[in-house]
């Protein structure tokens, strides 16, 4: 993954994930939902038809990082990077440490989409909990491993792994946060949004590391271009922001538009747990009614 | 802003602005307000009188931090930073580091503007949690340009800037609090008194940096003086205290004079939320009721 | 205990206990407990003959601390430990570091079980919240003299207990929150996790310190070594993962076989707080509902 | 205050206010009051025969840390430290750095003592908050000035003034914690076990820094020594829990034994405050049921 497109690829996958999530965000928003994914009813209820939707989410997660475990081991053809330790040479060195350490940030978000399954499909009751925990947990890891990653590196990638670090840790806090208050429309928001920035960092490190647009590489002696690296930082974050705000503001103009034309929203719009005790409801509902323009 | 003007103007904004939430804070104790600001009624009962005094805050923010950038670009006049990358020299390197990490803390501030523009013009019902977001967003990108900012300089100006960094990450937390929970007088006050300690500091750094009263200019490598540079901010922070203190003190002669006499602020009075739910309100008075002296 | 049997003794104890601790937890899982560990009754209503199962846990505690401090003094025979300071020599040099931090942390893990057994037999109410404080401070104990164990050590040693203050600080930290909020199932089982990642750990300690696979001593100047160790980290986490799920699932069909069986668990299952205010108990099985599945 | 006697008198000071608390604490946890010191009645409602009660405490704080403040300013007879700045050198130097420190410290807590006389003379309604906010306060400068004064120290000095500042920090904390939960038990007693710590480690201190037992001054670049220094604070911590179970177990015997005999402790016990809501108190004694033993 030490290469442009091991940033790449998974700073896309990230990216669109984050859109899909702040599509999700915005509806959740506009509909005044009480989950950002409405939860599935009990096992026992659940008929054959929503089977595929659900789980998707899942399968896809396990799909893309058995990819990326298989990339990494095997990638480019004719490699091989399954050993750990090479018995042969007389230090008995590790070897491959990047790979391994790629391979387990991608083993964590394959276990979470098989959490992700598992809580959807096999039992009793969906435990939105214990999803919150198994993503909290990837994103807590990858924190982990950066810090490990950046030793003995150049500054300039020391510092941009650094910042990736930052909207990364937000994320897990926030996931972990959730596993004890999970129906929260302004931790949603942070969510969403710092994934938005840790994708876009993702792609502007692939600019920094690989593909600098002045086609000078960027200099760690250099107070200016290392100045620059935190300032970029802060345009990513306000971007992201608007980003955010944009996608919003489409759904709703959408939304606006669908209902005053066909109405063909209405039943989705009735999915929305009108059954759950009206206390929390309701309190519920003033929170989503501050909230519910801008952001 | 690398200039004694520089330091000095957004100070003076600073403590301008600090001395007017001091104010509004006193009054808002002594009213026992639900909010610190009387929040806007919906879109569609609000008339088109209070339309000048709502805004102009925002209105405000967004013109000075406007005339900020501008200033950092274009003065002193015939000077143009907007380029971004001296693209004719052969290493291609990154220009005025300084005048676009200040651009950057200006935009934040101006989106913050525009934020309550936006939240108290254009949507159907104030969002004041999208408000402190964003003013939480301008503080915390100070904090995090300002850990760059102090790269590679004398320890003067690190120690300085660290003990900037203190109040302004404080402001920053704080906002970010009143996300979730907005009422809390408490809060308000700490949220005001740090703003005077971030202002009063910022002016005691152009005195350290750029007129030292002795003549002598502040030496890093003296334990003396750095030492004193730390007890002089634990010096702000007792005496902003007392100057909040008095604030309050002035504003609750100033009321009770004004009642004895006309009574002519009867009608403000009856603008704080008493149509809300009882039983919030009755804990809210009991909290500001212990609240009601002293500072 | 600078030693493998040093290690590998504590190692052991600590993964016996936590592994009874994860059997524990996934009982007051599946039957919706409001404790981890049923409460006892108030002195007066206590009978005699639950008189020795209560009390064992803090009984063993005192009795291992107890040898393994006798262990620090003693341990191999004929060596005498107890000496402080070393009065002859001019210097007056402090004698056996190691020991006495050792000493320490095993005093501050028999004052936990001494307050176990005061509060389960002498009190006339147990003090749970005060169990879980002094099992808090014993944690923290640990963590603290890590920090002063790790001074002038190789890097290899630094790193791995770094990482293993890393689970003990949050046991630590999830046994001073329980002190305020004790019944929470998601703390019992990010306890219960860490407690065994952390037993695992100092398992992988005494591996990677006294018997490498490889027969080569970890090197702390080689970059591949130092990382393997973060990501052999993380592989435990994973793993320990795995194990608690492992031992919830066969509770899970052990309890599934029983109560199809002859429900010789009946009686126990009735033990649980059913008496408790109606309203808190809805709430937690609410709760505990989303979690009984999976981990 | 770099003397034996200017840290032996703040040491003995502070041992004797938290030995004060622990008494109280020890009263109020076997009184099941709601605050640790019974809050005063409205202003109004208040005879003169409290008076002198009351307001000793802020007396004693002010009339104590003026005392200290003039001892660094003209102690010993003769000297004279009013000055801040040599104006007769050529550079200007900063004068008698130690010394406002500790004047500012004094006066932190002075304001303390100002706040407290104020809060309960002068305002209609005692403001406990606010007290607690001025403590708090006063502990955080403290911390704040720590981290100062131990720049360009020894390394011995350096490790004994961090470990001063971790239950120094601590009391900070819990008394911020305490402007907005005041009537937490176990935060009182983490406070009053934090305040025997840090008394009783500041007098160690004294044995550390001016009178080793051993004759020998502590060796900074001994390993043996600067761990020693951990272990010593860890048998503080163990020493002070204990300390705190016997000033309750004694003041629990005394209670009883005069409770048996004249009954004159009666009128106290009903100053507890009964006329509050039922419900908060009915949760209260809950909790300090579970309190009612051991620490």
């Amino acid at each position: 993954m030490g290469t442009l497109a091991g940033h790449l690829l998974p700073a896309s996958f990230f990216m669109l994930y984050s859109l899909y999530h702040s599509v999700l965000l915005s509806l959740a928003l506009l509909w005044k939902q009480k989950d950002l994914k409405p939860p599935l009813p009990p096992r026992e209820k659940r008929g054959h038809n929503r089977w595929h939707w659900t789980i998707v989410e899942g399968v896809l997660k396990v799909a893309l990082t058995f990819t990326g475990i298989l990339g990494e081991l095997f990638y480019p053809p004719g490699v091989n990077r399954t050993r750990l330790v090479d018995w042969e040479a007389p230090q008995r060195p590790f070897l491959f440490k990047e790979s391994w350490q790629h391979i387990t940030m991608y083993s964590f978000f394959m276990l979470s989409g098989v959490v992700d399954i598992v809580s959807q499909r096999r039992l009793a009751r969906q435990n939105v909990r214990l999803e919150r925990a198994a993503e909290a947990l990837a994103f807590f890891m990858v924190v982990l491993l950066m810090a490990t990653h950046i030793e003995n590196r150049g500054s300039v990638e020391v510092r941009v792994h650094q910042l990736f670090m930052l909207p990364t840790f937000l994320v897990a806090l926030v996931l972990s946060i959730e596993v004890w208050v999970p129906s929260q429309p302004t931790l949603w928001v942070l969510k969403t949004w710092m994934g938005l920035v840790l994708s876009s960092w993702l792609l502007q490190l692939c600019v920094v590391l690989y593909t600098p647009p002045s086609g000078q590489p960027w200099r760690g002696d250099s107070t200016e271009d290392m100045a620059f690296l935190t300032t970029f930082f802060c345009w990513h974050l306000g971007l992201m922001a608007l980003l955010l705000a944009a996608v919003y503001g489409l759904c709703s103009l959408w939304l606006r538009h669908c209902s005053s034309g066909v109405g063909s929203l209405g039943p989705r719009y009735k999915m929305c747990p009108t059954e759950s005790s009206n206390e929390e409801l309701q309190r519920l509902q003033e929170e989503e009614e501050l909230q519910n323009g801008g952001v």
